[in-house]
């Protein structure tokens, strides 16, 4: 993919490490001679086909192999798709992290889960300030996104600067705090920039995300319509500001508001103790206490926007929560969009509610955290990058991105859409950027406890497993007489219902029998040959019978 | 829910069978003294959680129970989900089945696929005609739907009549043959219809479904701005009339035509057949010609519009297509929205195809076929039915028509959410409706050849081994001494990768003996306490080493 040449010598590189094919993995290394520093390290959560996988993590063995050049991480904000891998990825990279205060405050509380808390060096940094690790100063710049203390980077090294977004969207009206610092954004472009590295995600929107604030305004509006019923609200535990509109609405109607999922007190303890929140006296109520107020009185904000089968909400619709069940005429509103791939999750939740009577509501209850199609071309033309790094979303986000920096002026081939482990090198006395080479990265799967004890053939296995089941073949040999002295027996799990299958079996076994003892009859007891014809004449049985292709483990036993 | 007295003795019966939890499951048996039909005979798809399952169809035990009575099926229109299952429940029930042309042709090529044409009798009827089966007549009404052919009916009985939409629009500009019959609803409204049975897929969304001939439009359009590259357009195979407007404007723009994908080369060329589409001649060409044309002269339609893995479009964008391979520029057009579900698969496809160079089109080329709030108010008008019973859709879509009855004046009660198996009374000498019985029906899982063979226990063993794998214990025991003469050997499947699983496999091995060895040496030789010790000890030990839990399977053998 090389398609120029780069003529310098000691360049700025850009290495997206595990996370362009997989949405969630971001992380990217930049690198300079001896100094190395790392901005964010998200989690993904699997896709259908990796089955029993609890998550994905970024490969980290470029990293591991430069351990002594790696200086840091730099967290741009507090979701999990940023932060999710920091407690995998420590155990091999431990260097110190940099965030804002609540990105801080929320690593901590993921450390600490993983009692990694004092092992870690974890550094506030604030808005404006900036960070000097080796060769790099890193200076994080205010945005706007779905969770307070977002950051954008300005990343100065000596072949340059590159911009890097973060996630983020302009607000002009946010709920707390300082809109995005665009004055700062113009101040670093005017300087020069040489590579800009924006967020995609919306990238295939046209227009303006909406502030957060409107948002307020529909919970005001469907607070002041159903004063007669409880509201339960879900949304992301993480979205400080959603929360906070939802409890100034339930405030000024005069409600009561518990909070529920465990995700959604530790974020909202956490912001409150920062002073990121705002909650006024006697409004938050226990679950405990939700037998003493009446419906009409009550707000509950809680997990499960998604539809995620664990969260407070889901539970809720099933009838399997402990303290709060749905009764006839319940509010219920979706603060949030279904994330793709959730959809069906989602109306499956709201179809269960439905039917016991709530009613749900999914409008104008939501905005995005990023920006579209007018922010990012007022990013760039704050910044005038002479390269463009389209980040995070799918291909065809990036792709989308492209397109837009393309029609802003940036020449063709100074946009580059990056590969996982692609390197890109950059220079701003250079006359042109490269992609020269590639470092081995890629995705980790955590399965329980194992990180990396389940890769391509465990899962091969479990799709084959999940598909059609297992049919497992023992016998024990008496091999000096080559003659079978137990067995075969035949057991099968996830293959076919076993009353149905009793003739299916019997047959089996005599085939399985008759195939044997022709191998045998042949002085044959080599384990590879007699499995194998197991394994062949089984199959092929099977498939006749049942057009099933279940797993076949013939185990042979020798006394 | 029996919710008030009907008091009439021979009521007709309204038995949702299978159909109204899970989408795509249609299938309504009707009933009056003698006499039972059958409305619609549908499969679905598996829900996630249904591994390895092919499809699912209703659970006709009623209908088998009663086949004396069973005078036969009506066929609303031929989508999968109202005549996929035919094949399988004509096996326990075979009657006579009715339908209009397109429909009869595409069941008797569904039956011929599983040999089955010459055992069931297939009969045409025409828009306007009616049959009579038993104490029943029934009446088909033209309608409008993504497929043509498509038939609402009028079902005449001795204690009132029923409307049945089907699944329906109202097009007053079809592509192909007569708008909907709107004079005849009216007409038969006007002799008094008891219950109205109509389509709620679409009840939650405001204003009136556009007419399919807007989408021609829309090719129109994209054809003559895209004069430069090949065109690929992906739509549903049974919406002939869709592929009718592709194929006018690649005429048009001078483009020859190739069909791609099993299903699409089926049904085009039974509609061609039956003269529902018009094709140029020299306009399609076979798939071998595709090198004797340039790209700018070329329109490839083809199936996989919902990123089904195996359908044309997906193997095309996976580069495992034998014929066609995505070329820069290649304009791709999507022909239709993803089915809740399948948006993740949808996107897959698309990104593949973005990340190969092709432009890929969403907007604007695609048309519903199910009616929205207003047209549904219209049929409601001009029916106007005593008693509403809201079908096809999900919980909350039905709900939302239930809202719609309500508001057009019909009181709550005389609304009816049935759920499978309920029995609807209606009469028209009767003061009321009531549901006054339960009849067992449900889904059945076909997996491979086996129909019913795979249930919940099945299922449930599947989602452990697809979770988790599995562990294997064997051992061969002689009993009379109580001592194990080969074993305990352990084998994993799905488990854990098997290099970094030495050392675990080796302590749980020792584990494992250990235990017995406990056990037989208190003389304990009974196979039950020995597999549940085996497994005890073993799942133990493999959740604290990797927090995952895998099925286990102790094999003990006896010499």
């Amino acid at each position: 993919m090389a398609r120029k040449k780069i003529e310098t010598s000691s360049n700025l590189k850009i290495i997206p490490l595990g996370g362009l094919e997989q949405i969630g993995l971001n992380m990217t290394a930049f690198e300079y001679e001896d100094s190395i520093i790392v901005v964010d390290c998200g989690l993904a959560f699997p896709e259908d086909d990796m089955l029993g996988i609890d998550m994905v993590i970024p490969d980290v063995t470029y990293l591991k192999e430069n351990i002594d050049r790696v200086k840091g991480f730099i967290i741009t904000h507090g979701h999990e798709d940023h932060i999710g891998a920091l407690p995998y990825v420590l155990r091999d990279v431990n260097v110190p992290i940099y965030a804002t205060r609540l990105t801080i405050a929320l690593i901590e509380h993921k450390l600490e889960e993983h009692s990694m808390k004092e092992l870690v060096k974890c550094k506030v940094v604030k808005h404006g300030q900036s960070i000097t690790l080796g060769q790099f100063r890193i200076e994080f710049i205010k945005t706007n996104h779905s969770i307070v203390d977002a950051s954008a980077l300005a990343i100065y090294s000596p072949a340059g600067t590159v911009v890097h977004t973060g996630d983020f969207k302009v607000d002009y009206t946010p709920v707390f705090g300082d809109s995005i610092d665009l004055q700062r954004f113009g101040e670093i472009g005017k300087k020069g920039v040489l590579a800009l590295m924006c967020d995609s995600t919306n990238a295939e929107r046209p227009g303006f995300t909406q502030s957060e604030k409107t948002v307020g305004k529909t919970f005001d509006n469907i607070f002041a319509e159903h004063t007669n019923t409880r509201i339960i609200i879900a949304t992301f535990a993480s979205n400080v500001d959603r929360v906070q509109q939802i409890i100034d609405s339930a405030y000024k109607y005069g409600r009561k508001v518990i909070l529920e999922g465990r995700s959604m007190l530790n974020v909202i303890r956490t912001a409150a103790e920062l002073g990121y929140i705002n909650i006024p006296d006697n409004t938050l109520i226990e679950i405990d206490q939700i037998k003493n107020y009446p419906n009409e009185k009550m707000t509950i904000i809680t997990t499960g926007s998604q539809g995620e089968s664990m969260a407070a909400l889901s539970r809720i619709a099933a009838s399997i929560h402990r303290k709060i069940s749905i009764e006839p005429g319940d509010t219920i509103i979706f603060s949030s969009n279904p994330i793709p791939g959730n959809e069906k999750a989602v109306t499956k939740v709201i179809n269960e509610l439905s039917m016991k009577g709530a009613d749900v509501i999914f409008q104008d209850a939501h905005v995005s955290g990023h920006a579209c199609q007018e922010e990012i071309k007022l990013i760039y033309s704050l910044v005038r990058p002479r390269y463009a790094v389209p980040i995070h979303g799918e291909f065809k986000h990036r792709k989308a991105q492209a397109k837009i920096a393309v029609e802003l002026g940036i020449p063709k081939e100074d946009v580059f859409m990056l590969s996982s482990g692609d390197v890109l090198e950059v220079n701003q006395e250079a006359e042109n950027a490269e992609v020269t080479g590639k470092v081995l990265t890629g995705s980790v799967f955590v399965d329980g406890l194992g990180v990396g004890d389940v890769g391509n053939v465990v899962l091969r296995d479990r799709q084959i497993l999940a598909d059609d089941g297992i049919v497992i073949v023992v016998m024990t040999l008496d091999k000096a007489n080559a003659e079978i002295i137990a067995g075969p027996d035949i057991v099968s799990r996830g293959f076919v219902y076993v009353r149905e299958s009793d003739e299916l079996m019997t047959e089996a076994n005599e085939i399985v029998n008759e195939e044997l003892q022709i191998v045998l009859d042949r002085g044959i007891t080599e384990w590879g040959k007699l499995k194998s014809t197991v394994r062949d004449c089984l199959a092929e049985y099977l498939y006749k019978k049942t057009k099933r292709r279940p797993m076949i483990i013939p185990i042979i036993m020798e006394v």
